[in-house]
């Protein structure tokens, strides 16, 4: 199989580094543009990324001389690639992705700017790979010919969402609180200040709340006609907190569902938990993506965030709760499956389902 | 006025040693007894304590050469003070703070041992002064003359129980869902090993959950003859969690009231609460036990965890709740308000009172 | 005694904010006049310095609403003070300092940008208070009436000269090798990000070094005309290591001596060293400048670096030095006697200096 | 090729854990016998290590229903296995050595114990691999038949030692002064409490600065007769430092040379750096012993103790030293090539090179 070329809209930054990273051996994926802001522009990736190259490997030789293009140039884009990541912050992040759409790229989004946009899904591969189906209202409505945009969740959401998305379907959630522990690389380089975060907790992330009370709302949504419609029928209360963690989205979770479920109910699920990515043998689906540690002192983040590389959601201290139903603990790696793994498994998925 | 006499059980661990720094220069205390385990008997303060002194000024001089006698000696005791601090842990703590109260001796715990017992009282001053009227039964049951035995909550509870009990008078609580972020130092030394904790957040603390969620309970009950019968209109539930931070126990709360109160209301009442420690002007007493605090991500751990000399709540982020009726963040010093500074506030409160 | 009335350069910044803390109830100073950037001029303090407030108290009611002026406003400044602070930091500070000293201003400084001119003393009270003979060669040569730029050296640089001094005044150091573990804070807010040093040591700190050699050689220099020659029988390795820690820059040295000390000769010196802060009773000077801690195990940072309200140095684990003569370690506090209070103690030096 | 069946003693703890990791899908051994204190014989190993599993892999296996022996049954040890890894600590480590080796075992020890025995080699591959040649005269002097005792060097020594080494057989070491940033884990677990190190540094590691500067004399030293005789040419001193890391010992270095060498010669010498295990291709050894960085702020502990699966020592910041001739950085993981992947390199070097 001739391998798909791909390119990385915001390639150095830090989530852009990942994607360099998590791509490099890809089975059905090649790198084969890198684009940046003006300021990158012309230059090799290894000048312009410089001093803030911030992962464990070195730049891989492969990527180190390619020369980086503006993120305005879309219609060059195109003649090199298929398909873009976007690793974009800022404040353009919405045309530029549009413009890749436009000009017939397939957009893979980590940003957040499409996330609230009606007709893009919000993809969890295996919550609701059915939303791919919007993409041909999303093109008919917007004029693109075979150009589309997905973007993923926010990355705390996936500690919590997974598995009680796992129970739903079965005992119908009611509403859910939820309180996170989220590590420093989810603000980016540099992020959060160390005088600010060590030896402390800063129990506020700007915005987080409410994109992790709404977004999940969507992704459990159906589409009507043009629309991804918000399921209405749960509710979510969110409790951001930065910690002094590296690495890895903890989150405590008190759920009510409308039939309450047994404890051993609810093992049985997760146990038994499988989704597209699984079934369609996805390159980076994690072996299982629901994983119970049954140790009365896990999920933590150092020692599991890494589980099946990263794309795993651990999930640990099952038990009932006084005031709701049930309580537990979850936990991603933010910048794996909650950032460029995501954004990877979504394309992997939308390729795989495009070719069935 | 002469100051009174008193001593220290357990007074060579960390707790004991907070007694022994915070109860310098006391305007009421003298500290004339020390007491340990068997091992420390016969030596002086210094030598007992040797490398495991953990404060940051060094061993008051005038406690350094004082002799360390044994915890077993309650008679002993009784004739150099009249009032003893247990700081006590371990297997026989109950009986060794009976056999001071038998001797004559007011006992005021920092141990878990008699929380449960039902004539003895879990005192915070600020809510539930009247629970010392249950101190002449204790004695009349237990046969005891001059003795008592009264005891402080779990270092974890003060920072959402205060908050919410200021609102409860007046709104009626009917559940709260918790989620703590606990400092290492309520574990005590060595506690926490630094290879469990750095990056990384413990999802669970062996009793902690259980504690916190039934003690407040009993704080809030009411004396029924010769026992205080906890409240059992509220429920709550509680997720303990270890962070990596030194001091300070920090609580995202989300509570439903029987009638639901403004947030300016909630605010107001707030920064007007006042108990028994302001009224009475304890030495110990915070200046104002509720600190708000408007900045949108305090209060913080670090920045907020010596407010008052670490006897205050620090409270932040008021704000609805999309599941329950409000929630916020609350804060308290879990070695100074949580442990010695609150035993203190509490023989305060009850000297003070037999005064009046 | 009337206030002498003081003005802070760079006010808003951290180590301006230490300024104003620390100058809370000064027995000689007065604020009453804050300059800052363009940006913030015309505002009161608090809009000013807003969320970037980052000291632990809330900021003293009696500056927040001051209104801030430009740093450029020199001349205005003048009529409103007569000594200024200047914690600014970037490109302009040469200038703007000099504009204020020949506008008659006495100007202590934390900066760098003079520390290399000639005719401007570094000033360690307890070292070189000497050099003050310098200031009227300094104002004659620049046509400067009454203003003076006297500067402090970089923070690393107390934790090891000022023991190393006390020594060298008798057996005369030959040369040192220096290794340095620095708190964060050294770098200022936002400073060092938090992804960069979790869990880890970063071996660079630009610029750090090369100061670290040669600060301390024009420190012990001798004046000659009208310059400081710095001392050429020396010579220091500087390693400079960023380490996890918020406060205390520690050093651990080895040292050769012209004679070489017995250790107990050395335990002798710096018991008994006392500089001019403590001959002359400076409001800001440690009771001791040189505190030796006996413990197999100190200093430590966390520990020791608020002894004497952060003003002395704290050394320990003397031994002698297989390659050199001996070896110890030392520390200070990098943000109260490494700048702020470092600058405040130069100034009253220099007042009380010139009262005499 | 049959597997070598080989064993561990002392199994259950943080060291023995991590040999039981690396010995996964080993090349040339298989665990066949596991060993470990009076308490734990007769357990399953998963039974025995409970709750003190300390890796983020859950325990292998083919591992967990083993059962655990005590380390008193050396001849029972011998018909399960030929050679043994010991990950002992306490005090009759010494003797339960010698008596597996009297028993016909080869013993790879990562103990302290048997160091400062002149007959038993203290082995680093790349350095003295020809130490070897002492093992018949260590056998013949105690009456062994096939059994022998070789051990590997203190965790802090790796990260400067074969730097130096790597020098020294051009240039003539002649002193060097070596200050270190070791991890927590170092300690083992529990090991260093949060509340010690957190947000500080101790400058103190018990026995550290004295194994540091005595075992590379011996290790560069020779064999004369029936003992290893230390070099005594050259001359190390210490400082040893405990950081708030979790893994990766650094240490900073200034060393003079009988011949100084010039910067670029060294950095030739490093690159071109090959030893035994790279000439005999062992199964754990780095592609490269010494990895120079050219970043002006490497090595760091979390981004490069990874580095060729932590078997190799980064270098960087080589620079000119003002006191000595140069300084530079090491670091190396302390609990791989600086533990257990040291001692399974040792017993590649010996089966190695007794089958050549």
């Amino acid at each position: 199989m001739r391998k798909i070329p791909v390119g990385i809209l915001g390639a150095t930054g830090i989530v852009g580094q990942q994607y360099i990273q998590l791509l490099q051996n890809h089975p059905w994926f090649e790198i084969t543009w890198l684009a940046a802001s003006e300021r990158s522009a012309g230059k090799s990736y290894a000048e312009a990324v410089h001093h803030r190259w911030l992962l464990h490997i070195p730049i891989p030789e492969a990527i180190a001389n390619v020369k980086v293009h503006s993120v305005e140039d879309a219609s060059e884009a195109k003649k090199h690639c298929d398909l873009v990541f976007s690793a974009l912050s800022g404040h353009e992040v919405e045309q530029i992705e549009e413009n890749h759409a436009a000009a017939g790229l397939w957009v893979f989004s980590n940003a957040s700017a499409h996330r609230k946009t009606s007709d893009v899904p919000i993809l969890i591969p295996e919550i609701n790979s059915h939303h791919l189906a919007i993409i041909p209202r999303q093109r008919q409505r917007r004029g693109w010919n075979t150009g589309c945009i997905v973007v993923k969740p926010n990355c705390s959401i996936q500690s919590y969402l997974i598995p009680l998305y796992a129970l739903h379907k079965q005992f119908k959630i009611k509403r859910a609180i939820v309180t996170t522990f989220q590590a420093v690389s989810g603000a980016g380089h540099p992020g959060v200040a160390s005088l600010d975060v060590m030896d402390n907790v800063i129990p506020y992330i700007p915005g987080e709340e409410e994109k992790s009370e709404w977004e999940p709302l969507k992704i459990l949504g159906e589409i009507k006609g043009d629309a991804i419609e918000p399921l209405s029928s749960m509710v979510f209360a969110a409790h951001c907190n930065r910690v002094p963690v590296l690495d890895g989205h903890m989150a405590c979770v008190s759920a009510e569902f409308e039939k309450k479920p047994a404890l051993e109910e609810i093992l049985h699920v997760w146990q038994n938990f499988r989704g597209a990515p699984q079934e369609q043998s996805l390159p980076s689906a994690p072996e299982q993506t629901i994983v119970y540690r049954h140790e009365h002192n896990r999920p933590q983040p150092r020692l599991d965030r890494n589980t099946h590389r990263g794309m795993a959601v651990t999930v640990g201290r099952l038990r009932s709760c006084p005031v709701f139903d049930v309580r537990f603990v979850g936990l991603s790696h933010n910048t794996v499956r909650g950032a460029a793994g995501g954004g990877i498994l979504n394309a992997e998925l939308f390729i795989s389902s495009r070719e069935h």
